[in-house]
């Protein structure tokens, strides 16, 4: 396969990318994905596992290894082409530039400063860039998404969990450690409910799918929530889940459309929030639950900040869905390696 | 007057200052403060006028001029030394590069786009740097104060208002539009109490004077804290303002302390959620609030930061009262200036 230095439909990545093709990793708490991605973001070889966590770190660092070489293998077989570098998206918290996974929840046990850069080097041959999902997605919008043209942006995925990322003047906001940007465990509501990370009424607590499950559970164990207690004994064994809620919302359920309610407009809030701080250009919004409910959350976030984000600042910004999808942790391994000058 | 290429007492500015003595203008919504001011941060010429709000735009950058021509010249008949430039400090929401004051609340009516930088240059034939009050009080703690020795801080004063500012790698991180940093007004509590500016349960509405002013009253109006009540009594004709809802607090009263309290932990979950975007190596705060009641506000974001924010980034943080005072806004015209390399 031959890399022509030729632009994409859009007129070409929007940042600097690798010098050719990389070997992208997705390493999420449940799925590990790897991939070839070419410098104009096209994923041309994929494979996909789940991720083994609880057979402990080794497990998950070999089978990391192992789904990139297939992917290398398959690639190399159809074109001949190689890769130039490895890009790694990881749950975060991790030490990026350390290469190491620090304390990743719901990955597995003893899940606990994990190399996983070193090991990917050392059985690939080629040199690796790591970063935190979040940072990773932003990167792939600014190159070949929603946010292209843009350089002083927010990203913010609304999924099981809700994580963020800066980029400011161009560039990552990524901190003295590297870990700014967790955009979901700012506190919308001040009394509850609590957060998984042990803080109260973070909007990851309010607004996340996790965090919608909780409090649709902690509705039926106070008695409240008739509807969803029905609901929930039609589901058994599996416990009740945000889609659940959210179906149930839809279907006349006033306790479901509560806490959906809630959800939205602390989203919302947590956006004029934002606008006052960052004055950003623009916030890209991804991730499954505001994808599959993109105008019922974006609608609103625009509607609060034109009301009562600061005037400047409202003016400037823009509230787009992300538009890369379930592969842009891949895509992003591209500027990822360009930051890195492979 | 003659300033020696000397180095202060704590080792000399911390950032690049002006070549000489700049005159300093802190244009608040209450006061106009001018100041003449030497590149190691000292104040050797002040003088002091309310801001004459209600006699509309003119009057008010009459007033500054006078004032500051008057420290020029007290200056000049002391020591023959004459300023490289004049710093200005003013309420937002302003224009700095237009320097233009955009639509500061409580100045006074019809204020609105109002030129301030254009005739003080005009009149002084002086160049003039205009930036935000909390933003030139981070830059002062940065070249003299708390933050010395930081690239990556908040800044957040507590007061009538609450404001913030914001240091990335050395430099004020300000937004494509210049308005970036008002931590005021980000959510801590969903529902309530309202926002000056509109919002819902702002952390100014919670943590601030005024906030706190505020939410006594709505106690009182609604026939809750009797014992605000009769303090209200005993203060007409004037209303009861937050140093009365603190010294209510510590004179046993329950509503009080419940309203303080609450000011107090917003405050800290605030912080938290700060931390966790920000990954700050410092949060320095200041302000009238903050500096009545030092312990009592930042002990308690300390113990909440240590308990809930994300381990790297509260391992790095340190939560720290200002260290410059009530001129913070004077002798912060010295890196101003020095950003605009006069």
């Amino acid at each position: 396969m031959s890399i022509a230095p030729s632009t994409s439909a859009r007129g070409g990545p929007n940042r600097p990318v690798a010098p050719g093709n990389v070997l992208a990793l997705d390493l999420g708490a449940s799925r590990i994905r790897a991939a070839l991605v070419t410098p104009q973001g096209v994923v041309v070889a994929r494979g996909e596992t789940l991720t083994p966590g609880a057979d402990g770190p080794d497990a998950v660092v070999a089978a990391c290894i192992e789904r990139l070489r297939a992917v290398a293998s398959a690639a190399a077989a159809r074109s001949g082409g190689s890769a130039v570098g490895v890009g790694i998206s990881a749950v975060g918290p991790l030490d990026a530039r350390a290469g190491v996974l620090v304390d990743p929840p719901n990955v597995g046990p003893a899940f606990r400063n994990v190399a996983i850069s070193a090991p990917v080097a050392s059985a690939l041959g080629l040199p690796v860039s790591l970063e935190r999902d979040t940072n990773v997605a932003a990167l792939a919008e600014q190159t070949y998404g929603a946010a292209r043209g843009t350089t002083d942006f927010l990203y913010i995925t609304v999924s099981t969990g809700i994580g963020g990322a800066i980029v400011a003047g161009g560039e990552l906001y990524l901190g003295p450690d590297g870990v700014a940007g967790e955009i979901g465990h700012i506190p919308v509501a001040l009394d509850e409910p609590p957060c998984g990370c042990g803080g109260a009424g973070h909007l990851e607590a309010v607004s996340s799918g996790s965090g919608i499950a909780r409090q649709a559970r902690l509705a039926m164990e106070t008695g409240r929530a008739t509807g969803l207690v029905q609901l929930a004994s039609r589901l058994a064994p599996r416990t009740i889940e945000a889609r659940d809620v959210a179906a149930a919302e839809d279907a006349g359920d006033a306790d479901a459309a509560a806490i959906m309610e809630r959800a939205r407009r602390s989203f919302a809030t947590a956006m004029v929030g934002l606008v006052n701080v960052f004055n950003p250009q623009l916030i890209v919004v991804g991730g499954s639950l505001a994808r599959a409910q993109a105008d019922r959350w974006l609608e609103p976030a625009r509607r609060e900040v034109e009301r009562v984000a600061f005037t400047i600042a409202r003016r400037r910004v823009r509230i787009v869905p992300a538009e890369l999808g379930d592969d842009v942790g891949l895509i992003g391994a591209q500027p990822l390696l360009g930051l890195r000058e492979v």
